[in-house]
């Protein structure tokens, strides 16, 4: 069975916006057996996307629109689908109830425009959206299924799992398919497949994929045969290879984040934590509190920023940042004692670098970052040459400090 | 004019892989006042891509391949175009060997399957690449143009650049362009668009569009008219009549964030900022410090997301916390008050609120945010109730924090 994406929006086709839409949504019908042939970006245009939609149903069964749902005239899915399939669109009460309800949630009064987003193809199904305004919507007829879908990220995923997920259940190939996914910190991606190319090339049923971002690359190995268990076998057996090679560099199995790994740690040992940041000025602390409940072992966080914050706010000695830099092992490392101290913490982190492009010198090039990790057993200073720019060394300085209290804890 | 780009190849179409060789091409494009109106990704399937091709020759002067010209048997992007415009491919021994001489200069010997790209359209022109083996091609007839480009960027944009655009430039459109961009903060996308469409709507030589994230939205006004001098009129007039519209709620016309218009603000005027979060945990100093440069005027910040470090750390009064609670009006302004003393700043701001999904009360409901602002006029606390999961919250009220600063120092 095939599938086509169409993403909508004339945002998509200038030359800053790229639609990642179509990545989550080929996961999870690759998951279920369903090959996505071909994905479609067109503007606002309702008489090309009707053409286009006309086009895509000609040739996949699956047909998957995105965005182009929103109140504002410009959003012309739902009338380039109508077009398309030469049906009517039916105006639904409860959905402008229901939108009026959100509205009032929010404590605004909503725009007479929004009445737009009430309006369901004649014979679709409507797909309640739970964190915006547009429904979805999911047409079948004999020539397969039309799905219209929010464009947002954050609308789309939930809405897809939840509702689109388990329709589309009701149409699965003849095989089953299993998924391990696997997250690496600490190991560049060309690395990561130099280890694991032997292992994975040897089993030819299973689809290997590698996705590198910058500091944490997934593996996922994605096995079919003709029973789930089979399949289920075959993954488990080749990702116990690829973690038997990579070993602790893997940090999960699951779908979550580095951060959320280490706020499970901290939880499980009832440990707290405090960070000092310099070079990534808030980054990590964001990271860490974008965790729900994080405040059950994050004590808080300092960004000191200047000499000053440092000596004044955390109580470093004015003589180590004189005597070795602000960016040094030294500076780190009493960083992370006083800032453990400050907060009372078991476990007290430091970063300290030369992000760029300007504050570098001779002996502190751009990229060197200091990591300072305090605890019971005293303190440990990783010392890091970072590439690429301010952005990157921020992340990738960000990353290594999360995966050293990761080790440190576990 | 209008252009179309496909992006030929299977790898393409995994859940890890998005074509960015077209924001490239569209921004080269455009500049050229050519617009793209639709993009397409395809496999290496040859059927699939001729039937591709010929519906965008049928619908766009100018069409664009990009990938599908390597020497393996699935790179599929000649025979497909051959196939779309109906012509033969010939051998071109000339290709062949500056094929073999590149192999011998990375003392290699070429397999013989490179052959393959020494085969040229009839009727087209050979596209030199410097930087690999497989040349462009670009073929003109009565209904338009095509062009096959390589897929690796680093041989596709110098080619590009070097030989494309100057034959582009022989097709120029009638027409000269000339794009205003605005961005807006504090404004709802539904009300941005109600209060502009009748604006943007009685000017039909402008092209609107407005691409909306979370508390930021930007207007894109391109204007098209016979002259350059007429084009830039007629966008710069809309421009106006929109900006009275939305006034001070438009935080910039130039491509730069919110973050990097605060930092301007403080440098010009000398002024310093640190700031006190609680719920963005971070978020907001992180934003402050992307800004290459910004210990120009932040002094630092502190995530202070337990009680215990409001007081302790920033002096904030515990009755005021235990009568009020961490998220009130006067805790904020407290705070704010507290960390620009502590810092020694012109300008202390102060974010606190309940993100959830827990925390909440009956008192301060989810999405319930303080921020305070203090200076040498006072301390000033906004309320904000916001809509949206955890992550929304934290961003919305980071946004409205930089735009209260903005308005504040401007």
């Amino acid at each position: 069975m095939t599938a086509e994406i169409i993403a909508v929006g004339s945002e998509l086709l200038t030359p800053q916006r790229v639609d990642t839409n179509s990545l989550f949504l080929t996961r999870r019908l690759n998951e279920r057996g369903i090959e996505v042939v071909r994905k479609t970006i067109v503007g606002d245009d309702r008489q090309r996307l009707a053409a286009e939609i006309r086009q895509a149903r000609g040739s996949s069964r699956v047909v998957i629109m995105t965005g182009g749902l929103g109140p504002t005239l410009d959003d012309i899915s739902r009338e380039a689908a109508s077009d398309a399939l030469g049906r009517g669109m039916a105006f639904h009460p409860e959905i402008l109830e229901g939108i009026e309800a959100l509205f009032r949630g929010f404590k605004r009064k909503m725009a007479d425009i929004n009445r737009r987003q009430a309006y369901i193809l004649e014979g679709a199904e409507v797909l309640h959206n739970d964190n915006g305004t547009a429904p979805g919507q999911w047409f079948e007829d004999d020539e397969g299924i039309l799905v219209l879908l929010p464009g947002p990220p954050r609308e789309l995923e939930p809405l897809f799992e939840k509702q689109c997920i388990p329709r589309l259940e009701r149409l699965k190939s003849p095989y089953e398919y299993h998924t391990v996914s696997l997250r690496v910190v600490g190991v560049s991606e060309s690395e990561v497949d130099q280890r694991i190319a032997p292992i994975y090339s040897a089993e030819s049923r299973v689809a290997t994929t590698i996705l590198s971002a910058p500091g944490d690359i997934q593996i996922h190995l994605r096995a079919r045969a003709s029973s789930a268990e089979e399949a289920r076998k075959i993954a488990e057996s080749l990702a116990q290879k690829v973690e038997d090679e990579l070993g602790t560099s893997i940090y999960t199995r699951e779908d979550e984040t580095l951060e959320q790994v280490v706020a499970q740690l901290y939880c499980e040992r009832g440990a707290t934590l405090a960070v000092a940041e310099s070079c990534t000025g808030g980054l990590l602390a964001q990271r860490i509190t974008s965790v729900p409940g994080s405040s059950e072992y994050f004590a808080g966080g300092f960004v000191t920023y200047s000499d000053g914050a440092k000596t004044g706010w955390l109580g470093v000695d004015a003589a180590t940042i004189e005597k070795h830099g602000a960016v040094s092992r030294e500076t780190a490392a009493e960083l992370a004692r006083a800032v453990r101290q400050k907060a009372g913490a078991s476990v007290g982190v430091s970063i300290t670098g030369v992000a760029g492009p300007t504050g570098a010198t001779e002996k502190t090039p751009r990229g060197t970052v200091f990591v300072g990790l305090a605890d019971d057993a005293g303190v440990e200073v990783t010392q890091l040459h970072l590439g690429g720019d301010r952005h990157r060394v921020r992340v990738l300085a960000a990353q290594t400090a999360l995966d050293l209290l990761r080790r440190r804890v576990a």
